[in-house]
């Protein structure tokens, strides 16, 4: 008797591409006389959002992206990040402006995301973003982690078109916009979530499955259709270390393809963030 | 041996009672100084756009909405329909703005789309007020079709959540923004279109079913589940008349309930209009 265990789909190599192909990019542009800048604000001590914008700033020196980091006190007022991000609009040596989210609770998300203008909304996660890619509409920034997921896929070579994709998990981060994108490439797409009736008879028949739950080992075995491409957005820690949404171990058993965590969308979504303030640097300078 | 058939959802009487209520509200906004006013711009000679222009005009008087259209020649310029709307978005006796769909291949509809203010743009297709949907920030102008369906699914009395809720067809004024809304009332949503592999098989399983691929008769009986509601958004004249998306005749025999074409959606989607233009002019009064 054998089995046969699942491809493993390695983020951290393919983001590793797409960094040094953006790194030529770059170079690119800075001989045109245009540095990409990214400009990160940072609200308060949260401890893993200090870890996460220090590895943006290392990703960007290492393709030549300049980035600049804004870290503000807990107690910061939403008008003066507000101001900040007015002036960081107008900029015009400024290509990208992300605020590392979550944010205080005495601050309105909303209102800050959306005071970044589209041109250099990196994230991807402001209205205007948002509704170009409900849409359709023209070349919006789309969000980092969807459009990671959405790149994973393409790398094992299997043809999305007509797939039964299923997406478990309808946040405005990854959830709903991953759907989307996996509408744009013809899937049949299903959006699942917490108040999903028997989710594994749902997963069952995903050829593609994103799992975005937040929940450790949520997707098992028996949840998944033979063969599948399997991707796990989750990074949640437990105990034992870091976990996915995926019961790895034994899913790989039946899967086809894998996303491990870490090492899976993780780099993905640096890499596309990377990706994101070279396009928006591209397009300051009307070269595209 | 007998059957029992689906019971008939009447869009008809249900957009009655809607226009009813609006018309308090409005009789209540005329009291405080405002007339709700809607303005329709119409671009060439299209009949059926003509029929529907005429169809809101008659829908506005009942409920005491002043309405005015403007009927444009099919070779105006999108400079002076630009410049017609920008004049539209600062006239503060207007509160609902309309361009009626689809315009003349010479114009960019995007461009016209989203030159209307999120405040006025009732029709809801604008890219602030779906990246609002999609997000679910704030108190959109929801587009008018999808808050039909909804409204539809909710006069049966059963309850949504949990249910799988099946949409046929993915455009920007249906498919979309009608997943996104039955998302929100916590279904689980799949959306299917032309390039779905096996339609009746997903079809089968929907508690839920909303048809809207503009094609006559596309939803057979086979493809139905036993006791589903199916909203049939389609509206296609064929030579035997007006036509659905679903097989009425049959389909009625297997569904719970039903929306006949004419008298279901259709109705239901002047009236949410109407229901956005007053939505839009109490806002401006700052009342709500």
């Amino acid at each position: 008797m054998w089995t046969v265990t699942a491809k493993i789909i390695d983020g951290k190599a393919r983001a590793k591409e797409i960094r040094s192909s953006l790194k030529k990019d770059v170079e690119s542009l800075k001989q045109k006389g245009i540095t990409p800048k990214l400009v990160v604000v940072l609200v308060g001590d949260d401890p893993a959002s200090h870890i996460y914008v220090s590895n943006k700033e290392k990703a960007c020196a290492e393709v030549g992206i300049l980035s600049e980091t804004h870290k503000l006190p807990a107690m910061t007022n939403e008008n003066d990040i507000l101001k900040l991000i007015l002036k960081l609009n107008t900029d015009r040596n400024v290509h990208g402006i992300l605020v590392q989210l979550p944010l205080p609770d005495h601050i309105n998300e909303e209102n800050i995301t959306n005071a970044i203008i589209q041109a250099k909304d990196v994230d991807g996660l402001g209205t205007i973003n948002m509704g170009m890619l409900i849409k359709g509409e023209g070349d919006p920034l789309v969000c980092c982690t969807p459009q990671g997921v959405i790149d994973l896929i393409k790398t094992t070579g299997i043809d999305i078109k007509g797939k039964n994709a299923v997406v478990v998990g309808r946040s405005n981060m990854v959830g709903k916009p991953t759907a989307i994108l996996l509408l744009k490439e013809h899937a049949t797409v299903t959006i699942c979530h917490s108040r999903t009736v028997d989710l594994g008879s749902v997963t069952n028949k995903a050829d593609i499955l994103v799992a975005a739950t937040g929940k450790a080992k949520k997707i098992t075995a028996d949840m998944v259709k033979k063969s599948a491409i399997v991707i796990d957005v989750g990074m949640i820690k437990t105990e034992k270390g870091w976990s996915g949404d995926v019961d790895f171990e034994k899913v790989k058993e039946i899967a086809g393809y894998i996303t491990p965590v870490p090492g899976g969308v993780g780099p993905m979504t640096i890499a596309m963030l990377l990706k994101n303030t070279v396009k928006a640097a591209t397009r300051s300078a009307g070269i595209k």
